[in-house]
């Protein structure tokens, strides 16, 4: 963890850079594994899953029984946790769905959008060294709702052939309608083009690994959406000479624990800031599981001395953070500098696991730069807008004659015509 | 015109199917162009010009002068259209500006969401046999809204290297910053990659030929965001025995006229509509200048007679329409039963080409099913929404525990950390 002093502008674009992750090219894998799913179905999922989870599995849909059964599976404790967590993230999500508005921009001429869900979604959690129940939370609920007819999730087996209890409770908890233990690129094909059993979907949402993203890639080919492109998460902290650097050196450290590519940029006003928080981090790191993670990770992450809050968000706005925390007492005067973030937490007490959780905003976030171009997963993730119009008599009339001369004007005079013989 | 009376539900999936575009591999040529301007710069592009245009130009950016005199070239009943046409089209986009909310989801627990521009945007208008001025309303104005600070347009000039005045004038109109001559698949390069005279930007919106459409697609590869994705334009008309066959006819029409892949559904409850629907298209369709088009785009279009309005708009849900005109005169009991569409035009007088010129709603639309999971242009499409939270001591306190249990059940606990180091 070395400091950069004072970096020059110029040397700042190297410095927003995200490691350049090595993809390898899956298409033909990928184009095989959706080719195979097309052909045979569940039986292929059944096969995928023997080949890649090592899981012999006769259903690939979780049962009633087993889902009945996970809320014995977990502690009351976690239950309740979860619990509050859905009613923040309800609370939140429900706050952002909108009322119709009719405008009457014309006399006679009123317009008006409403949201209409999009009918059938597919929910991918990846299984691997942590259980993402958090993600059922920040997928399901808004599907819920917005109110999508079929919302299903795909995760896989362990080698006993079962999903963990608390990605099972919550999914009851959230509607969601169908459960599958199917992981993988095979997953992403199953709800792209659907089987005998899994329906397929018109938008795909979730984290994965390497052969998920690129099937998930590969799906649009068919016509399916999908939540945004991905990266490896990441977050910026800005700190002044009032931040305490205990909590900034956890904070950094809770994202670079996500794993071996996540990235961790630190920014501090006042150099002694700087380096208490970097002594913190050599403390603290000792004591996590997830330390060879996070090692990895912290060699990835910038360090970076810059001569005032101003500066230090134009590095920010540049580099477009997934998360971004101002770890500063008078943060109100900064929020309207702020042009590129996924999620911005305020002050000594926002700290990012809050969000990632139970705080009522969604986690699923615009990593790699992509905040400059794309919003965060929210209510309108799983809705489309719907435009209306209704011209009265009186409206065309009054509006008529300009659409008559754009129409004649760009050349296009049926267009014209489906006016004037209304106005005849 | 062959009327399909009453097909069975299992054939409607094959009534949806879109016609089956031809698309050459055009990836190679793509990433060649691509690669030619990335080194080549500005100079790649004059080539380009040369090559594909046959236009010499010097210099690329359209000259302060040259927008200045492009208001002496069009007249002045087209400038007042473009100019009522704005004020609609303002008038239904800023209604879409949001007003920030906060929301306590727990004690001491804030959460809201703020809008920001997507900085820079580029915005491509193809030539051909259609000046689209009406495409650099429907682009420049929710851009200028939602306050892009660079709004840039590429378009290619014609022979004599010029570009038609009514795309200038209406550039100009709207706020556009810098206007490039430069068209096809090099301008989507020329946007994504930059180069001495054009700016790069992070999103990319307008229509094009498939060489464009290909371009665009390639370009999310640099991590720049695209509008949406591209097919022909399509409309399907549902009528009864109070519709008006000559109204439906020309609105049929000036769909079929955009080009010889456009797609038009006409369904009828009542058998006599239909037909005098047909008869009223034969008649029309003689008066049209772009007569070839609409002649082969009704090759590609089915005339079918349902029992009712609900199973008509089943059958459309089941299309998910670009634009879907209820030509009823009891519209109002139908809407809330429209789950995919992008536009819908409600009424006698509710003309498609009130949408697509003046009407304020917005004519960038979801062609080719895609009105199942995506939305048209809005002012949404030119901004992120970025969330924000702000934890007090005693709103950390409330959720704490929430986040250690949720945290440590997922494996994760430098998250965990975070909360308890804050709550010692």
């Amino acid at each position: 963890m070395k400091i950069n002093k004072y970096p020059q502008k110029e040397i700042w674009p190297e410095l927003v850079k995200r490691p350049v992750i090595k993809r390898e090219q899956l298409t033909e894998l990928i184009a095989g594994i959706f080719n195979e799913v097309d052909k045979n179905g569940d039986q292929a999922l059944i096969d995928f899953n023997k080949k890649f989870d090592k899981a012999e599995i006769k259903n690939i849909k979780v049962s009633e029984e087993e889902i009945e059964i996970s809320e014995n599976l977990i502690s009351q404790e976690l239950k309740f946790a979860i619990q509050q967590a859905k009613e923040n993230i309800t609370k939140f999500h429900a706050s952002q769905i909108s009322e119709i508005q009719k405008i009457e921009t014309t006399k006679g001429v009123v317009c008006w959008r409403e949201n209409r869900a999009i009918e059938k979604v597919g929910i991918y959690i990846p299984g691997g060294t942590a259980p993402l129940f958090s993600t059922v939370l920040m997928l399901a609920i808004p599907a819920q709702l917005a109110g999508c007819k079929e919302i299903i999730l795909c995760t896989p087996p362990d080698k006993n052939g079962n999903i963990n209890p608390a990605i099972l409770y919550t999914a009851k908890l959230c509607g969601v309608t169908k459960i599958f233990k199917i992981g993988g690129a095979q997953a992403i094909a199953a709800m792209t083009l659907g089987t005998e059993s899994i329906p397929n979907v018109y938008k795909i949402f979730g984290p994965g690994n390497q052969y998920v993203v690129a099937a998930k890639e590969f799906a649009q080919k068919y016509n399916v959406a999908i939540d945004m492109p991905a990266g490896p998460s990441e977050v910026l902290v800005i700190a002044d000479e009032q931040s305490i650097p205990e909590y900034c050196a956890a904070d950094l450290l809770s994202q670079a624990e996500h794993g071996s590519d996540s990235q961790v940029i630190f920014i501090s006003i006042d150099l002694k800031i700087l380096e208490e928080t970097i002594k913190e981090i050599v403390k603290q790191i000792k004591e996590l599981p997830r330390n060879e993670f996070a090692q990895q990770s912290l060699k990835n992450s910038h360090f970076i001395l810059l001569k005032s809050i101003d500066e230090a968000l134009e590095f920010s706005n540049l580099y477009a953070p997934e998360h971004l925390i101002l770890a500063l007492k008078d943060f109100e005067k900064y929020i309207t500098k702020i042009q590129n973030a996924g999620s911005v937490f305020l002050g000594n007490y926002s700290c990012e696991s809050a969000g990632d959780y139970a705080s009522g905003t969604n986690h699923t976030l615009p990593t790699n730069g992509f905040a400059k171009n794309y919003s965060g997963v929210s209510l309108d993730s799983f809705a489309k807008k719907i435009t209306f119009q209704n011209l009265s008599q009186e409206g065309l009339q009054n509006l008529g004659k300009t659409i008559e001369i754009m129409a004649e004007a760009e050349g296009l005079f049926a267009h014209k015509n489906a006016v004037s013989i209304r106005l005849k």
